[in-house]
């Protein structure tokens, strides 16, 4: 079968070997979308090797539960050993000998068939499009912030970042309502983040994160503390501008997996009390439900639709500063 | 009046003026102790130049308040603006236009009289010596860890450091009643740590630390999962430690002011889905209460008890790696 592989280089190939695992489904992937994962393991992230991908909707073709087959699915990524503490609580995502989709130990969704544990796949309503179904896997990420801070309409937030799981979380966070502001290097992908209410702050891309830094971009957005700085730069001058921007006893959200070794001012974490909390994947489904109930139009962030074939060149779009959800159709 | 005062190096001076400042009560000090905090304003950190000093005992001579005058009190080393939303709702301890007894703004403790807002003044029962009361300050900033994270039997906890502030948070943590266990690099002092069913690791001052050392420190603690890890050793390399020991969704809480700006590997807190929590001042009523139950027998954390004269060999009894609390009587 066709897959689009990392060797230490990205290389397509025709015949790659179909991803049996003995006991879990196989899947046809429709379509897949690229994240920002994926570039980084490019750059060597995780020293992940074999097929990259893990947002995927795709068709389930072979089960032993035989009304699986057919089914359209999506599905969750991390695989944990189910026997330990962690995956009979239901957290799987946080097992230690897990293998996740595309990163770690498991060939991912650039390919025509991928294989997963039937109790990893959800299946998704008719009422979504495949386009939209590929956006469940980091929709719930960005979901997940609600499950581990408290939001009300009454609490100030910024989101730093303009990128791609930014735009989730700007519209995850607008939809439960609450006082939002946006930061971010890129015009065009700020403008997209620019939903009713929501106010936003261009920063200078040259200028270093500091306090007078802080203080500016705190009046642009019009004075009020923050009492939520979400991190979804992916830099580590996104984190030490959430740490000057975010009010005593404050709460910043760190949804990048930062690759650099980031030097952090730690005493500033302990003067003012923050409270810094690292936020992965979540659950698929509140974020299907959002989807479902209409509420989202994500169709702005898809910034191009290739198929797998030019999935090399699917890569250096999605690589642009520019660019947003590169999405790739693998079968219709 | 005499002070032991910092303005670019440590000096005894007999002719200070006396800390009048109007609306406030005047405090004779009795007895003050030498925190890590005060040695950090020595070698530089905050910017700080006045009399040191923010743990103390002493007696009202003056103040608005007749009713005061005389009591003998401890007094919360914030000082708000008293104007402000934090400060109109209670907390002070982020007031950002505060003055800190000692550390920010305000001439401190180590001087036979300082000056204090009577709304900072607590009296203290005369159950509780005067040397018990000096630890009234730093046993409420241990104290505060338990107002911030959810403690119960079943929390596995360690603190790494065996220094002062970490002897106290040892403490107050096997008062809760929950698995404990203390990691530190001088065996004596951990040895002080050494309460019943107190788990112990020393670490090799030379190590660095990494998942294999964090792997040789959990199996000599006896194999279990650490919930919450308390960096209470001051070193950049504890906090790595910390990231290294406590398990996915764990939480650290960040007890020292630490100065240096510390390489952190920030992916680890993503993607085990880490909560670091910065924590700093605690509120005194807890810390009092605690003392007055009898419950904590502090005398073996008092390294040497010197006169005000002495100070600057305070300092340096205080500075010595093997030291703990060194407390300065003032007057009696």
């Amino acid at each position: 079968m066709k897959a689009l592989r990392f060797d230490g280089a990205l290389s397509l190939t025709a015949d790659a070997p179909m991803p049996r695992r003995a006991g879990e489904d196989l899947v046809q992937v429709l379509c897949a979308g690229i994240c920002g994962t994926d570039l980084q393991i490019v750059r060597g992230y995780a020293g992940f090797r074999g097929t990259l991908g893990h947002e995927f909707v795709g068709r389930v073709v072979e089960s032993e539960d035989h009304t699986s087959i057919g089914t359209r699915v999506v599905g969750e990524i991390n695989v944990g050993c189910n026997v330990c503490p962690l995956c009979l609580a239901g957290d799987s995502r946080h097992c230690s000998d897990r293998t996740v989709l595309g990163i770690k130990g498991r060939d991912g969704a650039f390919a025509e068939y991928l294989s997963l544990p039937n109790r990893n796949l959800i299946a998704i309503p008719d009422s979504l499009t495949d386009e939209e179904a590929v956006f469940v896997e980091p929709l719930a990420a960005a979901c997940h912030i609600r499950e581990q801070v408290d939001i009300n309409s009454a609490t100030n937030v910024a989101v730093i970042g303009d990128g791609r799981l930014a735009q989730l979380v700007i519209r995850v966070l607008h939809n439960a309502g609450c006082n939002l502001a946006m930061i971010g290097k890129h015009p065009a992908k700020l403008k997209l983040g620019m939903l009713p209410g929501v106010r936003t702050h261009l920063l200078d891309s040259a200028s270093a994160p500091s306090g007078r830094l802080a203080a500016g971009v705190l009046a642009s957005l019009g004075g009020e503390e923050l009492d939520l700085v979400i991190e979804a730069s992916g830099s580590a001058s996104g984190l030490e501008l959430a740490l000057a921007l975010v009010r005593p006893r404050g709460t910043i959200v760190l949804k990048s997996t930062h690759h650099d070794s980031a030097p952090m001012d730690m005493w500033q974490v302990v003067v003012n009390e923050i409270s810094i909390i690292g936020s992965r994947c979540g659950r698929f489904r509140p974020a299907i439900d959002l989807l479902a109930s209409g509420a989202l139009d994500l169709t702005p962030l898809i910034t191009a639709r290739m198929p797998l074939d030019e999935g090399i060149g699917a890569f250096r779009a999605a690589a642009d500063p520019a660019s947003l959800k590169v999405i790739l159709n693998i079968a219709s």
